[in-house]
């Protein structure tokens, strides 16, 4: 902005900021406080969130040979997932899936969907259950949660036994359902203790789950989580037994 | 999740994270760390993040009597913005708008458009200037940056005068850009001095700009921010005299 | 400072800080970053920190009549200690003691001493207890830790149960220890949920044991805290059996 | 606490905690909730805050020798401030003295004197002034403000033109005064971008006088801060010209 046509505009608003300012603050001229240098790198956006913008990683695209080059299974071996219509599908008793590469603070954008035939017989933790594990670590919960109740701090969109989400914006299974994730890693001080915990923001659907939540430690599913150190850290996908599928990973490091 | 799979899984990652507990920690029960109530309320989420999750306020969809039922110029009438192809377009000297509700912390989805025709003569701050004034006093920059350089912290996707994006992520003028905001509003105390900033993440085009930012106080054209007490207050869209348009703006209540 | 002589002195730290400046930023003036008003407060400090500035409220002054004045026990009724040279004693039976007054964020000084004959046969959390509950939820623990280990976040100077101090840095049984606290209550939303959480820093004899630590929710014997909605509170003092005894209380609002 | 006593002593503030707790959640057992282990360090506090407990650095303890041992002047030679009556003072145009220690995180003691007799012909900042750098950057205020006012961001007690004092509790000229600080250094990214910026809270003579503030960048003179990659560093004491005297100076690391 400039102030020009803004003070014809909203002088209610804004005129009474100034009284703080004695004299020779209002002698600042407007070019006292812009700064040029260095200039913000430009990127290029995606025509939708599903794609990665220019300065993204893509972690997955698809295909068996992209998932191959980025994933290995939890022996470090080639995953074991069928990759099929351009998304992976947790194969039972293949396990998880980790990256090769490893990070500490991004931008997250993943997709997933639970199994279009819901095993009725199956509820709470039964139904289309899986996770995305930052860092290896803290997980952002997936499960079918659509018409299916579990404990607020186990449902999809929670940080499993930390933080509930802030609401169920689940979508039917068998919809795609995207998470859009800004992480902070934790950091440690020099002698391995917590220097400033790990931070998480999620969008599920566009919609708000996780406000720049504070994370107490590693995801416990007994007991009461702690800290211990560790570096950069790759990102994992839960093998829960369920045929959860995932597609379109991209990330940006922060 | 469950651990039964996970401990298979992810041995190497897991196994550490059990050593401080002692003996009494160790006996504890999933269940005892499982938190049922109140339930998460459910909200059905939209199609793109261009339309309105169940639970939004819909400021403004595309129509002259939705901008008028939610929104009035600087003195408190009608908007004299005009109204066509479902947005909303600067109409110079009718003075910036201001929704009639008031909010504290939000979650705000606006869609914006600079120019298509790009008055070459004009560069920096004069090309495709507006802005999104949250709580009508923290300014998102809203400008023409795509191959037309500022001052850092003036910038799209700026707080401006405050913080420069992360990146420019800036799409051709004519075309429409997206913000996704999570705000949170200041707290006063009893004596209307400043208990916690402003802070804020913005998503410009589906790119993180902002992570998480602290406000040092309302905009300032002219010198230091510096924070005065106010209470819940309103969107603001300024009229910077260049016919920048909006569209899709929806906000919820956090 | 004035930048005159600092120039000289230390040349090879701060010249390059002004390297970031535009030729307009360097045209500033000093008198422009300068800020005279309000006034701060005068308020005049006391000769040691035992003794109350001359803006703090005296809550107990080592009087019977100060006790009464300030204090109800936990029935609402005078409290049952005794007062003796110049501090109060927990009086097993009494119950614990409250003060009249609530607060939000405050300075908090206070001075303890467990029993100078040690009951051997005790230990662990048998020995020297009590507590010190900030807004009547939050309790920084008073223990007899000399030469008596408990668990780490059970000891003097930690807050029950949530975080440990820094350091054990407690007095023989029968000698006077201080804690000097600095208080942050939490703030809630119009809802009734948490905003921002209670924080605390704690001097125990002078040295730091909490930093600026979170707290998760009131104090819980059992099981996980969980924060509930609640207004200013006062300062209580727990009857744990043992005949601890407190003076020199005095604290500032903030 | 052990909640036997305390039960029966704050019915009313206490009971209504355990209505969040599933069934499952009010089995938990005390013990589990309870850490022993790693034993929390002892150490042996000090008779007054002027003496160091026993973990600290003993930066200053008013002998020439110490002096020399521990400092330098700018020019990374001995020491030219004169040393008597266990005080070191400013001794006009032999510079700063900076330590040879470098610090993180820390806690630190320092006793400061203004001149006690007053020039009178000076007001404002000539009077008194002298200043402590944390880290060689982030200047803590001294000066003689007892009946001397100046703008209130470069007062006693001031983050020098960043944070006011909340009070003012300055001693007369020719008095010794106090400064407790609790300072966190700032945290960069491998890219020498800022992570986390630095934090301190100050006592002067025993009251609050800085709440956790959050350093804007290295304190300027002249225009706006910004920080720059810095690593460990030391506590530098500026020569401004006024003979300032300075005492009993420790440091714990955090």
């Amino acid at each position: 902005m400039k102030r020009i046509v803004l003070v014809a505009s909203f002088l209610g608003a804004f005129t009474a900021f100034a009284q703080h300012q004695n004299p020779e603050n209002a002698k600042m001229k407007p070019e006292m406080t812009e700064f040029w240098d260095p200039e913000v790198a430009v990127i290029t956006p995606a025509e939708s969130n599903s794609n990665a913008p220019s300065d993204a990683i893509v972690l997955f695209d698809g295909t068996t040979e992209g998932l191959a080059q980025n994933w290995t299974n939890n022996k470090g071996e080639a995953p074991g997932w069928v990759v099929a219509d351009n998304c992976a599908t947790v194969t039972k008793g293949t396990g998880g899936l980790k990256t090769k590469m490893t990070f500490e603070d991004f931008q997250l954008h993943i997709e997933w969907r639970t199994p279009a035939v819901v095993d009725t017989a199956s509820k709470s933790q039964g139904r289309g259950n899986s996770g995305i594990f930052l860092q290896e670590r803290y997980e952002l919960q997936v499960l079918d949660n659509y018409g299916n109740r579990t404990y607020r701090n186990g449902q999809a969109g929670s940080f499993y036994k930390q933080h509930p989400p802030l609401v169920n914006v689940c979508k039917k299974p068998g919809e795609w359902q995207t998470y859009d994730v800004i992480y902070t890693a934790p950091r440690f001080k020099a002698d391995s203790t917590l220097f400033s915990p790990a931070r998480a923001t999620v969008l599920q659907n566009g919609v708000l789950v996780q406000n720049n939540v504070q994370l107490s430690g590693p995801t416990e599913y007994i007991g009461i989580p702690k800290y211990k150190f560790h570096g950069p850290a790759g990102i994992a996908l839960q093998d829960h037994g369920n045929p959860v599928s995932y597609r379109n990973i991209w990330l940006r490091k922060l």
